[in-house]
């Protein structure tokens, strides 16, 4: 199933895609006659950095021994098509295409081995980084959690109709940028929950971001910014300049 | 005005604290005989690091040149009462006493001068810190982010009944342990709020934790904590061992 947040008709919707329809309220509608919106609206966002090995080689770090976490916003988020703003004081912002996480229920010291229990499907994140701000802050709050930095979709996908492992993508102007498969992935989705929901609580709806492949670059304005995985969908934004 | 949120008789309101009573639905209940609870359920709280000069030289480290900002999530809000778990897997875990600033409305691009027409109010908060996760963490997730490292309350006041500087205190079992005042503070209310909203929304509802004065110190599982702001209130809580 393809869980969907949508707007048609003044109305917004939870439903499903099916094939090219948007379904909701016993109604169908074409996909291009509806704005898709953020598929969940999360309480926190857990991401991890470094997870994949030549992604933390490329930036000249080690691989972590255990998962390295940040959080991004609620304020971050939004959906398919909305414009990514980039910081006007920054001299360098990147996108990380990620495979993302949704939690299907509230849960606290998950095993890895029982984590597909918690989890409510997959989608496609973008966590767009002020590489800039990167570079001194401490913690990675104006890095990670500017405004727009966090687009999500296009729909969640549940996990019955997904092979694994899967491949994320980045393309740019229709240019392939990142590549890698989920089998690449330092710490796995199991072991992921395990470790966060040791210390925290995971509310329904919260997301996982599982780290971005290699290859991350930089966005200009006018740039179209598009996170691929084949058997999830697509997430494409526009790229602009914010106002302060 | 104390906005509180309370408990009682199966009911949970928000609504005012009066002298010794607590007010809502147009009646009145003794504050003994409420339940009081987080009086804010923030989408996100946004904390300072190092924001008084004595704390940051206490730990080795120097005072920032852009405020230190770090997360807390949602997940970790307690309220007065409520049990500190302390990490089973921590040697160290901190009290931080801190003032916290509740935003009244969704703001981005707030001007310093203008901060005052965002802020409903004042509480207290304590910025509970696994000081051994601290040390090799990138991000202070696990450090600041563990279930229950957020008490806030008892109350919000509102800025006509307080005057500045504040003084903000912290005991552990009636014993004094910090003690300074917010004309300490390296960056001002002000400023903070200007420097958040230059890149990042302000729901309503969201918190800023202004940082902590010098002396903080550990807790241990028996101990009860209590933040105390003059002219707004105390925030108390009992610590226990956590089970993970």
């Amino acid at each position: 199933m393809k869980i969907a947040v949508f707007q048609v008709g003044g109305l917004t919707l939870r439903g499903e895609v099916v094939g090219e329809e948007a379904v909701g309220l016993g109604r169908r509608w074409p996909l291009a006659q509806v704005r898709l919106l953020p598929p969940v609206r999360p309480s926190k966002i857990v991401c991890l950095g470094r997870n994949y090995p030549a992604h933390a080689r490329e930036l000249g770090n080690e691989v972590p021994e255990r998962p390295l976490l940040f959080f991004k916003p609620p304020s971050a988020v939004i959906g398919p098509g909305e414009e990514i703003l980039l910081p006007r004081s920054s001299r360098r912002v990147d996108y990380e295409g990620e495979l993302a996480v949704v939690i299907g229920r509230r849960c606290r010291n998950v095993r890895a081995k029982d984590a597909t229990e918690v989890i409510l499907g997959y989608t496609c994140l973008n966590d767009v980084t002020d590489r800039a701000a990167q570079e001194w802050e401490c913690n990675w709050v104006r890095a990670k959690g500017f405004d727009t930095s966090c687009p999500i979709g296009p729909w969640i996908v549940t996990p019955d109709e997904l092979d694994f492992p899967l491949t994320v993508e980045t393309y740019v102007n229709g240019e392939l940028r990142q590549r890698g498969t989920t089998s690449q992935l330092i710490f796995g989705i199991p072991e992921i929950i395990q470790e966060i929901t040791s210390f925290m609580t995971l509310e329904e709806g919260d997301v996982i971001a599982t780290g971005t492949p290699a290859r991350v670059g930089p966005l200009s304005p006018g740039d179209r910014v598009e996170v691929r995985i084949p058997g999830i969908g697509s997430l494409e934004n526009p790229v602009g300049r914010g106002g302060d």
